[in-house]
């Protein structure tokens, strides 16, 4: 069966974006198409030139015999800003005020379409680190970490607060929570990282980072690596921060529950792919 | 700016796969490309043509002022079939007993890959049903919550074992697990439901259905309406299922625990889709 150069850029389009940072020879296509490779050299330049145009992402082209091609999701600056500014208009929003000054935002991260927005911003920036896996805890940061692992093709390992049949041997460890000062548990299945992995931290929100610090804790006993720390919102007020180098997308300045004001800020993400590029 | 017609099949096809059930203009595209609609729709004519044939779904056309397209994910019967095989085949792992009889499953549940395929193929049985929102409880179905309903386009509502202050006034009630019998709590926080919502129940392993039915009896307390239960894996030997129709990719027929082995079935899905077509 032969296909026309029309329906292999259809075919073509959603086979890389369903498999995103894998190496796709230019044979398997030639094969899946019955087309010669330069047909498909060609539909990959217009594949390529499209996807860039239009903020969608890169592909990056291996050369050689065990070449081919990769797409990699790649967020422009000029497409991040209307995201962000979209996460801080939603977050702002006065009704989410709980009391003690917490914020509800399981609205936010029961949507699919914003939590796979926000994953893609912050996968985006780490396309060019060594990622083996993406780390979270449960429950509320779940859905941001598989989104962000996605675009990755990377698996996600949940650590509980809780220990449950279903995890087989497990690794527990206690941590400060960094707010309340209080002693919290974690626990991670022995099965779920191998030594060494490079691992990318998710979560939804952070405070002091007492939660972070507690899954970097769960690396060590594993002898994982930490990779890098993403986070949705920070909030920004903290006496001492126990976590350094993070991405946010969304900072949380002030809550002033008595005015019923939420002040919301842009996160680092800007400052943070500056910072990279020194 | 004027695209070309391989341009805009690259980017449409993007675009519809980025926002599934929800129906866009002709204008929309039109403007976007600064093209005539009437080469809008042979583009789109092209890409359903594609989609159908490399089972990736169907675009429907509405016609009229306020009509537009669709794209909807189906998923042929020849492209289920593998997915369910391959999903038996991971599960049957003898490396997965634990003691108990229990099953590991968490590493399946962590790849956003085989997560994706298995919500495609739940969410392409409820297209045509009117669904609202998905509810599952946590933790481990959330992934694969989230994947059947990104492809429905609807939001996520997590049904929590614990009160968290993040979640504001909660609804709290007390079910019945159906395999040890006893008596626990699941609480969903009041914002997250309106009344009348029809709901599709994703979960990633039934027993007797205890945790299922205790969200049916929370689906009564909002009243909401059930518009289906989708789970990955249903275990067979129940002496009584509290809950009657569902849909299952797998089933887990038995567990020897001294011999090691796992037997594995294919789920009720497509008895289940012939039901639906008597």
């Amino acid at each position: 069966m032969k296909f026309r150069r029309s329906e292999r850029l259809v075919d073509m389009t959603n086979y890389l974006l369903e498999h995103p940072q894998q190496l796709v020879s230019l044979s398997f296509f030639s094969e899946r198409y019955g087309s010669a490779k330069s047909s498909i050299s060609e539909d990959l330049a217009i594949i390529k030139e499209t996807f860039e145009k239009r903020g969608i992402g890169t592909l990056k082209t291996v050369p050689g015999a065990s070449g081919g091609v990769k797409f990699t999701v790649k967020v422009s600056d000029g497409e991040a800003r209307p995201i962000i500014n979209e996460l801080c208009g939603l977050i702002a929003d006065p009704d989410r005020l709980l009391p003690g000054g917490y914020l509800y935002m399981t609205d936010i991260l029961g949507d699919p379409a914003i939590v796979q927005k926000a994953g893609r911003l912050l996968a985006s920036a780490f396309t060019e680190e060594k990622i083996d896996l993406v780390m979270t805890v449960a429950t509320k940061g779940i859905p941001l970490a598989y989104a962000v692992a996605s675009h990755l093709n990377v698996p996600v390992v949940i650590v509980r607060r809780d220990n449950k049949v279903t995890e087989g041997s497990t690794v527990s460890i206690n941590y400060v929570s960094g707010s309340t000062g209080r002693i919290q548990t974690m626990v991670l299945s022995k099965r779920s990282m191998d030594q060494g992995a490079n691992v990318l931290i998710v979560d939804d929100f952070m405070k002091a980072g007492g939660t972070v610090n507690g899954m970097i804790s769960m690396l060590n006993e594993f002898n994982a690596n930490l990779a890098g720390i993403a986070v949705l919102v920070e909030a920004e007020k903290i006496e001492e921060r126990l976590v350094d180098d993070y991405l946010s997308l969304v900072k949380l300045s002030d809550v002033d529950v008595k005015e019923k004001q939420i002040q919301v800020n842009e996160g680092n993400y800007f400052l943070h792919k500056q910072e990279e590029l020194v």
